[in-house]
């Protein structure tokens, strides 16, 4: 029941006939040369296939048997040697890289596919290029040439991988409190000492080296985030010439035992005077983080995105098969002692806020990724920050909102199996085990909403958000009549979350813990609005193909449930939100 | 962190302050002469005591090294069979059960606080009491005077221990489906034959035997659910005596592998020609099934508010000492380099959301349990029945919602510890991961979903429903003015619920498939709703004492929460399930 189909009549349909991509691309100057619809279709078909054929059978042996660990040595779990080099070999590991030094210089709705796909068959298998690729990216940003030269193109390769080495025992959310020290040596290179927790795709053996990119202070660095660099650690030091030299002065020390993603191992890394060199200017290490943040929380959402479809695809499989029961109506299949479980009422609407919230998903992390994509090829000033505003104000939303989706759906999928759901053979509890942590890591999604409330709503004053606000009021106004049944509820979402805003606004200003106070219900209602839009676009789409085609007429009939039962959410959730801070407050903190 | 203390003064405050058992119990002459408040008090605190200090120690450890099965024999993790026994000691296993078989004859409302410590302490070692509980009962209800005076004293002791065999692997909801076969013999036994899955307990080395209770057919037995009957089938044989004979034609095949408790045994039970007893009439199986349902699925709703407790109580623990960040109102703690997380707001919001949904889950449960008392020991009749009926009603709903709640408690306890939520050491993910089986066991709560609306909504004409609405319009009606801002949501909500109920019953009527589509829904808003009368209960309770004393505070500040930020959950519940069952039905099984 594990296997796993990369949805690419879905991705075609979002990127073609929602987005119409090839349009954008044929206008952004470093887009025009490498990407139209066919190539697209045809990389996309690729991924697919190296998704569902080599990498989706390894998830469960994988999640069984997990990392071992070896006196400092890590060997992941069997055929992840081999079809890391098969990714590798397809050039995968620089699908969106630059190609000044080997990548395919893709955009990111290209690679956010291909992402979902590699994630949807195996998270933790997705993690190893996520993070390279996350390293790659602040590389291309803030190192030297020099060090770009180095290294990326053996990064691309898929040769060397990368890992971020951040999170301390005792700072995780609060990076400000890191202690890991890096002394300034004669020769422009650092040495760095400390210990780093959580590193995933620290120590591994699928890879000729791992190019760590690591927090640490200066001798004489400020206190707090604003003394923070970014260092450039080689797990093994690489020669003038290219070749790899000696071992650095770092290890892995032990791998955490979790809940999931047990095929990715999550290490304690230690630096002992391990050499390194910096990464940007001094003390702006945090800065260096953030610019691969927008990309790699994107990501994170997608692969919450990616065990819900994979989830969903068993689900409806199991539901089309499983006999019990006699549908309400009468039986269905009256030659057998009971009716498939699809027939049912409540399964079906399982499976529907499964595929709303998965297909929703879907077309939302596309289209961040084409304001990414509009934000880095544009060159029209006007256009790329309008796109980089509109980054900076979904990119939370996305990686919150798809990983609370992700858990949501694999939780129906799980309870579609019944008692089966609970079996590990039967794959979905792993679905469930392994979303998990995209909730929690890349900033929690608590975080992630004092982000978005914070940083974005209340420190904009609102702007960033009317701005996204009156775009979805643009769609509605110039949508044809027969949109109506979706315009109109997507206008009154509108009005709900405008309301909202105001009010946050308001009372800002005078209380500071009402932005945390109301931070995770305001982003649901933010995220179902935007679902909304996204669902509206695609039902305009879906009008617009041959509606006796069961594609199109299914994308119509999950529009309309996921308006009729899905985005009344928004109620409760702007209610509870509106109730404020200071119930919050009636409890001393011993009094709980 | 995984420590677990028993909520001692909580429970006193429900069973004592809130709903005044002793009162009741003086009235109610099966308990009259057993409990009162001063042993109700003393019985809890050494439950107390032996689930914090010989069974909580266990949960994990049993959770990492599960059970193993060696040739049909299953051992169970370290620790457990020296736990069991000190359980069996102490009569545990007879705190309900029939003193005329040696049973302790106490009220479900004693014998519920006892189940949330063993399950809160570890629910894999919960089952094992619960299932032999759950034998019991049926046996009470239903075996012949014989059976029950061969086989009950050793289950209260505990040296026997029960099992419930109803799933085959084709039949789980569909219970009408199943194949294993009884062929009565010359003595007036019968031969079983046929296999079973998910046997929790089936097979272990903590008792000297294990009393199966299994559902199977008799050769002239009708199709489907009405030709099924219930056996009594022993792991070993019981001679005349009393003592142990030969071991019965059964065994365990294998154990399941597991999402979560992982220290409980789920067996396949094979039974090959086994010898058993019949239990009640011939093919009356099932009703003897649902008499103990009532009390199991209490139990297992129970079960869900256990691990949400001791979620909470790490979770508080962790949020009271993990220094991140500061509030946003300033640093609170300016000798430290950070403030404990419990100054943010949200950490507050998922804090009280847990304390909230807890306290409000062992109200409901208390209540229920009371009405099961009242059920069992009434002399009146129609007090009787009145108790009967609510039982009745707020059974599905018990298992379901506090089931549900479980699952959010337990992922924001999980939240609360950040990284370290996702790792098993920390204790925090074995709660969320053992917690999801008690959403799917016992009937999924999308089937206590359909009880509840089918049967007990649907099928009463709304008569069930309205008496339980009457009470709290009475409780509201009575109340003083002090309790206003709790009586007037607290009416607001049962009008909505009103206004639900009427559209359900309406709508039921001319389509079958409106209960299934509104129906888990309808439960949540129901769950919702009959929490905030406990709120409004607990209240009350609080108002009558102290106020300067913090556990009095607490209590009105978490109801002044509850009702601020949880309570509006309605709404959209509601508002969802009114979009009625048409945009379920809007695809084929084929373009899902």
């Amino acid at each position: 029941m594990s296997d796993y189909k990369a949805p690419l009549r879905d991705m075609r349909f979002v990127l073609n006939e929602v987005f119409q991509v090839s349009r954008l691309w044929a206008g952004l100057p470093g887009l025009a040369e490498v990407i139209d619809e066919e190539t697209a279709a045809a990389i996309l078909e690729e991924a697919g296939k190296l998704s569902a054929e080599v990498i989706a059978p390894l998830n469960r042996a994988g999640d069984e048997q997990g990392c071992t660990w070896n006196n400092g040595q890590v060997t992941t779990a069997d055929g992840y040697v081999a079809a890391y080099q098969a990714f590798a070999e397809g050039g995968w590991g620089g699908v969106g890289g630059d190609p000044q030094y080997g990548g395919m210089g893709m955009p990111k709705a290209i690679s956010a596919q291909v992402e979902e796909m590699v994630n949807g068959a195996s998270l933790a298998f997705g993690l190893f290029p996520m993070l390279t690729a996350g390293a790659c990216l602040s590389l291309t940003a803030h190192a030297s040439e020099a060090l770009k030269a180095k290294y990326l193109p053996n990064m691309y390769a898929g040769t060397w991988s990368g890992s971020m080495c951040l999170t301390e025992a005792h700072a995780g959310t609060d990076l400000g409190m890191i202690r890991t020290r890096a002394e300034p040596q004669a020769d422009g290179s650092y040495k760095v000492s400390g210990s780093k927790i959580f590193i995933t795709g620290g120590e591994h053996d699928l890879s000729e080296n791992i190019i760590h990119l690591v927090l640490a202070r200066l001798p004489d660095a400020p206190a707090g985030p604003k003394g923070i660099s970014l260092f450039l650690v080689p797990k093994v030091l690489v020669n003038d010439d290219g070749s790899l030299g000696e071992r650095n002065a770092l290890s892995c020390g032990s791998l955490e035992h979790k809940m999931g993603i047990k095929a990715s191992p999550t290490c304690v890394m230690n630096f002992d005077g391990a050499t390194g060199w910096i990464v940007d200017a001094p003390n702006k290490g945090l800065a260096a983080m953030f610019t691969m943040m927008n990309y790699e929380r994107l990501g994170v959402g997608i692969q919450g995105l990616a065990q819900g479809e994979r989830s969903y695809q068993s689900a409806v499989e199991y539901a089309r098969e499983r006999l019990q029961s006699r549908a309400p109506t009468g039986a269905q299949n009256k030659d057998k002692a009971a009716d498939p479980i699809i027939v049912h009422p409540d399964v079906r609407r399982m499976l529907l806020t499964m595929k709303a919230l998965n297909e929703g998903g879907r077309a939302f992390s596309s289209y961040v990724a084409l304001q990414l994509d509009i934000a880095k090829f544009s060159e029209e000033v006007d256009i790329r920050s309008r796109a980089q505003d509109l980054v900076a104000l979904l990119t939370p939303v996305a990686k919150a909102f798809l990983t609370d989706m992700g858990l949501e759906t694999t939780l129906h999928g799980q309870m579609i199996f019944g008692g089966h759901g609970y079996i590990r053979e039967w794959g979905q509890e792993q679905l469930v085990r392994d979303v998990r942590i995209t909730q929690i890591y890349e900033g929690t999604n608590g975080i992630q909403s004092l982000d978005l409330v914070g940083r974005k709503i209340v420190g904009s004053g609102g702007v960033l958000y009317r701005r996204f606000a009156a775009e979805i009021r643009h769609f509605s106004a110039t949508a044809c009549a027969d949109l109506k049944e979706f315009t109109q509820p997507l206008n009154a979402a509108v009005d709900t979350l405008d309301e909202l805003t105001d009010w946050l606004l308001d009372r800002a200003q005078n209380d500071p813990n009402e932005i945390g106070a109301a931070s995770v219900e305001y982003l649901q209602v933010f995220g179902y609005t935007a679902y909304a839009y996204m669902w509206a676009r695609m039902a305009k789409a879906a009008l617009g193909g041959p509606i006796e085609d069961d594609f199109y007429s299914a994308k119509l009939a999950t529009a309309r449930f996921y308006f009729a039962r899905l985005l009344p959410r928004i109620h409760s959730l702007s209610a509870s939100a509106k109730a404020g801070s200071q119930c919050l407050f009636g409890l001393d903190a011993a009094q709980f």
